[in-house]
């Protein structure tokens, strides 16, 4: 295969190989030629001009290829990808390679300019717009269909023929990362311009997020201990606690978008424009034409979409939130009739029994995750969302809104229906605590175990223990492939939004719930840093401005806590005693100091700007810019035509 | 002086005035000769490369000078300030001279290609765009610094040379414009369109909101007038009526954004590039430089400002605030009194002195609204705002807060402090359908009947009677530039805002109070139409692709009536009498239902989209195309690399 490559004989010396395609086992021969052809052909030709090299193992398969790219090439792309760099000016520019002189740290044989897990990202949008021309199937697989501009790879995916894409890892850098992000005790916070360029900007930001957050919440556990310490139960503190609580969760979210934008302008990616979405690989339709791009693709009507959301889908939730309650309403009646057991019987027996309703109900609750978890995908896949972000944000709804009621109904019946506020702390520690513990054990430690016992077997099948850094390029790929998939901050952002739910709907009957959060988050920290670097293969760099749909997640949750808490305040026998004649007066006042609260907190949110000021002088210095370059190029063009 | 101008003499035969500039009596000839010079120069000089002609009255004064431009002038002037025009493929685009020919159209000797209003606004774009380059002060006025920079026309403003820059109106088309908009008795839509072309979109959007608000309410008042006419007192049609206003007005703002996106994109001003905003003629600070354009101007901390704003303009509205507040609860006990004097005494002079605080109240009010008004307007003026968008946004703020209070203080209190919902019913339909009359007078009847009168005794001046259209130039503009200037639509707003408030706070007490507003508008659209046509100078148009800040106030006061409404439900005896053991149970039903109510609101506002989806297409279609012309150039540009 190599003779037709010959083109590439010049780069070949320095090929690094970035990116690892996996194809199936038993890949007919002519449909592997013609997709390495594509790779490799020239841009003019419609192909993505990049290098391909097979891995051969020693059983002699060649089901494995390496790309790479020439440095130009990789510059090129960047253009191409919209990436934004820092100029020797410190401004943030969109790169081009005719300006490329003008970048910080530009040098032609500078290698570094890119980040690997920029040159990653590159290939990855270079492979993934790889798109048909005239071919109407995948050579050697006829009901692999093709249209004009389908992009191959995804085809290959849907079909089964590409098994997987990876990046490659970085044993050198990977080992540096290690090292100052958890590889030795230190106060400090985490290295995040690292962990972006290795990871990409959706992870740093997540951990970003996570870092921040756990500092938000160090002044309300603060503030909570000396409750817990000297078992204050008095109104007035009480009031003031929650009341702290709850303008601090709005400043908090408010000021996570400003230092979100510091963050994403130094890393180029506030600025980004965003590229033209390309339709998700699940989504199918009939063939026609896309209104926006003109070309030919599936279409799918917009208003049959609608009608599955909206008469089967939201059904279809609803349904399983009353089921999820109705079983709660069981596990209440079970509880109920083991305490009625334990009090007639008083056996050891019978004491045992006392946990059986939890733990029935918290497998059960577990069970139900999972399932719930298949159909909401099956449903939103169903749905056929065209865009990828669109079907992300409706999984994420039925999730979080299924989640939500898991975690805290039982929460709610016991505060707002039993009236029981012992029994309320009492199941909130319960249920925060075992939930982080089980949550850090099931998500990190048992992973990374299970992978450290598979990668032993490995290197002494290959009968030879070496360091990870002197593996060979086969035994690293062969190692990677077979680690598990990381599948984005997902349940990473869904964990800190329900510990978030444990410390802010509740936080006066329990303010020691933020103790423990910061604790939990700053092991977290470590077991989630622990779990990218060692448990997974590396993910694809994502760029990101924003935590996205999870900023109005949490703003949604912190104005249920306003609710809660304004409630839990009005029921407590401190509060009442303050209205002995008339619950009416108690009622009407906390319903106004509600009221009061929620309109504080939308103000606040209206008043401090999400940008800091400096971050928005920036952004329209460089809008001023290009508005005055483009008045520029219309003077000179009046000029010539006045002259003419 | 005009020989100095003699390479425009080839554009001077088709000279078309458009745009008048009034200079002070007396304003000396150095400066009359270095502005018009300035104003007629050439670009690549730094002039406006306008055409300039002065008005020779009959007393041979000169100062008034008449602007227009050549017609390759004013097509490069649309580029220039970003004009979005209709192409032959019935998409928007941006104009520019080169693609000329790809418009709707367009043709080389058609001069209706651009509106008169848009030849206007770039003129006034250019002549406020002219600044000074080395001159240091004006000629012959050594008071009147200038900088590299500053606008020569805000400066000949602010030192008073120059009085006033206004757009002439076109005879013939405001005659054809009346006709079809107010002329002749018929049912229909407004001609937006025709409206658009001759005032601008602000204006035209007025309008636009003023019809589609009126045909909102209508439902409303279809609904209410049974309430009326059979006296319907049951709590559940008014939980029904109320229920509906509620989601209804969430429904109609949430729609108006959809409809304001398809207008404004026929328009093109929803495609419009927002210009960099220059600062607001009355803005000041020391000379430093502008950390966005880099230029020499005056810079005023931001820090200073919001000290002003927080320390003394704030605390100054609450302090107004709790004034009108103390001098309303005079009000009440000048009633009482009132009330117990006339049954102390029942004389006809007692049941005359029933009438008087009301009046004395009235009078109040009005005085108070013009003094805050003022106050306002300085204090906002000396928060030295560097923007006239953010100069009006904090004026309106201001001046909303207030008239809310003033207008709805006293109702409140009826409501919920006195719990006199007959008297909130009076009070209601007195403030209503008074304001309602006053208003129209004040506005638009009043000033027509002076303006008439004006013109009569200026044409007996003339000593010739001829129509409207027979008048010279002379005569024209010497009317018009008596003739009051129309400030803005802020007013008119304001005014649709409080009878919102009138129609949506109460809504559930006063169910006729949509029937008035609807008669009202309806009048209201035709006397604001006679108001635009015959009272006012011409405006300049201003393009705008929505209402602003109104907007958010509409949705704010709907957020409030959610509330009132409540309560008022709350309290009704139908209601209470459904709960006879327990207020507490009716406190509780009606916070929850008013909870449910917020969340439908909010739910509802987030998910019908602000863009209907064709205009959304069509937005992203634009989009796609720059990216995609983009990508084309670094792939020729790339495709250049790679052969190097």
């Amino acid at each position: 295969m190599a003779e037709s490559w010959s083109f590439l004989d010049t780069f070949e010396s320095n090929f690094r190989p970035l990116v690892v395609i996996e194809l199936a086992k038993g890949t007919k021969k002519e449909t592997i030629e013609w997709f390495t052809k594509r790779i490799v052909d020239k841009k003019a030709n419609g192909g993505a001009q990049l290098l391909v090299k097979p891995l051969v193992t020693e059983k002699g398969e060649e089901n494995i290829y390496l790309v790479g790219a020439s440095h130009l090439r990789l510059l090129l792309g960047a253009e191409t990808v919209g990436l934004v760099k820092e100029c020797n000016d410190n401004s943030m520019r969109t790169f081009t390679y005719s300006s490329r002189k003008t970048f910080r740290d530009f040098a032609d044989d500078n290698h570094n300019f890119l980040t690997m897990a920029e040159c990653q990202y590159i290939i990855k949008h270079e492979l993934e717009n790889l798109r048909a021309k005239d071919e109407k199937m995948i050579p050697g697989y006829p009901q692999a269909k093709l249209y004009p501009g389908k992009s191959i790879v995804r085809r290959l995916l849907t079909s089964g023929i590409l098994v997987q894409i990876f990046p490659l890892h970085d044993r050198e850098e990977l080992k540096k990362l290690r090292h100052s992000w958890y590889g030795r005790v230190k106060v400090g916070y985490q290295p995040l311009d690292e962990i972006r360029c290795y990871f990409g900007e959706t992870i740093a930001l997540y951990f970003g997020f996570l870092e921040y957050f756990t500092f938000a919440l160090v002044p309300m556990a603060v503030i909570g201990i000396p409750y817990y310490v000297f078992a204050w139960e008095d109104y007035d503190k009480y009031v003031m606690f929650a009341t702290f609580n709850l303008l601090w969760s709005t400043v908090i979210l408010e000021v996570w978008k400003r230092i979100c934008a510091i963050v994403t302008y130094r890393w180029g990616t506030l600025l980004m424009k965003r590229q033209f979405e390309e339709p998700r690989p699940g989504f199918h339709g009939v063939l026609g034409i896309n209104p926006v791009t003109g070309r030919e693709e599936p279409v799918y009507s917009s208003i049959k979409r609608q009608i599955r959301i909206y008469l089967v889908s939201l059904p279809f939730v609803c349904l399983c939130l009353y089921f999820s309650l109705y079983v709660m309403m069981i596990y209440f009646d079970l509880e109920q009739w083991a305490l009625d057991y334990h009090e007639e019987n008083e056996s050891n027996f019978s004491s045992l029994m006392l946990f059986v309703p939890s733990i029935i109900y918290a497998v059960v609750i577990e069970i139900m995750n999972r399932i719930y978890r298949y159909a909401a995908e099956f449903l939103t896949s169903w749905e056929n969302h065209r865009l990828e972000s669109s079907y992300q944000n409706h999984l994420i709804l039925k999730v979080l809104v299924f989640n939500f009621l898991n975690c805290f109904a039982s929460l709610f019946y016991i505060a707002f229906v039993l009236f029981d506020m012992k029994l309320l702390r009492q199941s909130l520690a319960t249920l925060l605590i075992t939930s982080q513990i089980l949550n850090q054990f099931a998500e990190s430690l048992l992973p990374y175990w299970l992978q450290k016992r598979h990668k032993k077997r490995m290197k002494k099948r290959m009968s030879s223990l070496k360091t990870d850094t002197d593996l060979t390029l086969v035994e690293q790929i062969n190692l990677e492939k077979e680690m598990g998939t990381y599948f984005g901050t997902f349940d990473d952002y869904l964990e800190l939004f329900l510990q978030f739910g444990y410390v802010s709907l509740f936080s006066c009957v329990y303010p020691l719930a933020a103790v423990f959060a910061v604790l939990n988050n700053i092991t977290e920290i470590y077991s989630d840093a622990l779990k990218m670097c060692r448990v997974y293969k590396r993910p694809f760099a994502e760029p990101t401005a924003n935590i996205g749909v999870w900023q109005l997640a949490f703003e949604t949750m912190s104005v249920i806590s306003v609710v809660t808490n304004c409630i839990l305040i009005g029921m407590s026998p401190q509060v009442n005693a303050l209205f002995p004649d008339s619950k009416m007066d108690l009622i009407l006042t906390v319903a106004l100091v509600e009221h009061l609260l929620l309109a504080i907190k939308f103000i606040m949110a209206f008043v401090i700007p999400d940008k800091p000021r400096d971050i928005q002088i920036k952004l329209a210095k460089l809008e001023f810019e290009s508005l005055e370059a483009l008045k520029q190029q219309q003077m000179k063009l009046a000029a010539e035509s006045l002259k003419e």
